[in-house]
């Protein structure tokens, strides 16, 4: 996504040769009708779907999955950390390590809200090494769902997960990969 | 907000007398295009204040805060909870007591994105005491902005939250307003 790849080249900060930061217009503050024009762009990479669900993990996938489901008119739900109250006992849940806190955390959906009758959809603001995206692929199997892909903001392409999970066959979209960055400087995968 | 109260009839799952769940559409899984009328609702009651930032607390407040600044074109901030990464060290930070989770935790935003010439609307899912709102409130003044009020989707009236910051004289506006819960029923403030 031409719009992405330029904003992050204007506002993005690179710290070493392995953190971005984009929390002007991303995931601290967002610019809303920028993450509308997201949330269209995975609308017409999956538009053909049959999406009736949008997953997520709070806090920073949320903005990016809600611009999707309202695109697609569908629901969209976040997966809450653990330690969030008021969880209930019927819930999917999934290990997930973080390798930013470098602890593990689990996740959990309410089983109410997905089932054997859902096409789901995956977004989230960044993949590294994936991590998160296969905790919500494990809520998304154990829910009987079928997955019809993934839809990530920025992706590190010089981390494995992306790579890792079209190995296994799944669907990734990524509407920026940074191939490397280097010297402040960051160089994009086409 | 009519369409929130009937929704909140409809969905609400009321537990005790204090305890109220909508998490099938407003907190966990989250109706998008409902939302966007929740933020055009907001955007209709503050639509003369020359709004310029939209502020709110990770993780729930988001999608209303998102919702909001998409419809008065501006962008929306959410404070990270202490925990958070990467926050740098140019940050206003307010303490905020927990009495769901019972204990005291601090949010953060980044300096560069409040500034004394913004106006700003902050934007939760629920209030209760209003403590989450107090604490944005304190960053709000630390950034030396101004702020035009409160928008609230579902205030608990039988506590004290919304009474106190009105008492304060900050405007605060709250979609739904609940006036007891007993029996598992709800009653509504008008």
């Amino acid at each position: 996504m031409d719009a992405l790849e330029k904003r992050i080249r204007r506002e993005g900060r690179v710290i070493g040769n392995d953190i971005l930061k984009v929390d002007s217009f991303l995931n601290h503050q967002v610019d809303a009708d920028f993450m509308q024009e997201i949330g269209q762009e995975f609308h017409r990479l999956y538009e053909k779907e049959g999406i009736t669900k949008v997953l997520t993990i709070e806090a920073s996938g949320i903005a990016p999955a809600l611009m999707c489901a309202l695109a697609f008119h569908v629901p969209c739900i976040f997966a809450k950390k653990s330690g969030s109250a008021n969880m209930g006992k019927d819930v999917y849940t999934s290990m997930v390590h973080s390798y930013t806190y470098d602890r593990d955390y689990t996740i959990g959906v309410n089983r109410s809200y997905l089932t054997n009758t859902d096409r789901v959809l995956i977004i989230d603001d960044f993949m590294a090494k994936g991590k998160a995206v296969e905790g919500l692929i494990g809520i998304v199997r154990q829910a009987g769902a079928s997955l019809a892909g993934v839809g990530i903001c920025i992706e590190k392409g010089f981390q494995n997960g992306g790579k890792e999970l079209r190995d296994k066959g799944v669907r990734v979209e990524s509407l920026a990969v940074i191939e490397r960055m280097q010297d402040g400087k960051i160089e994009f995968r086409h």
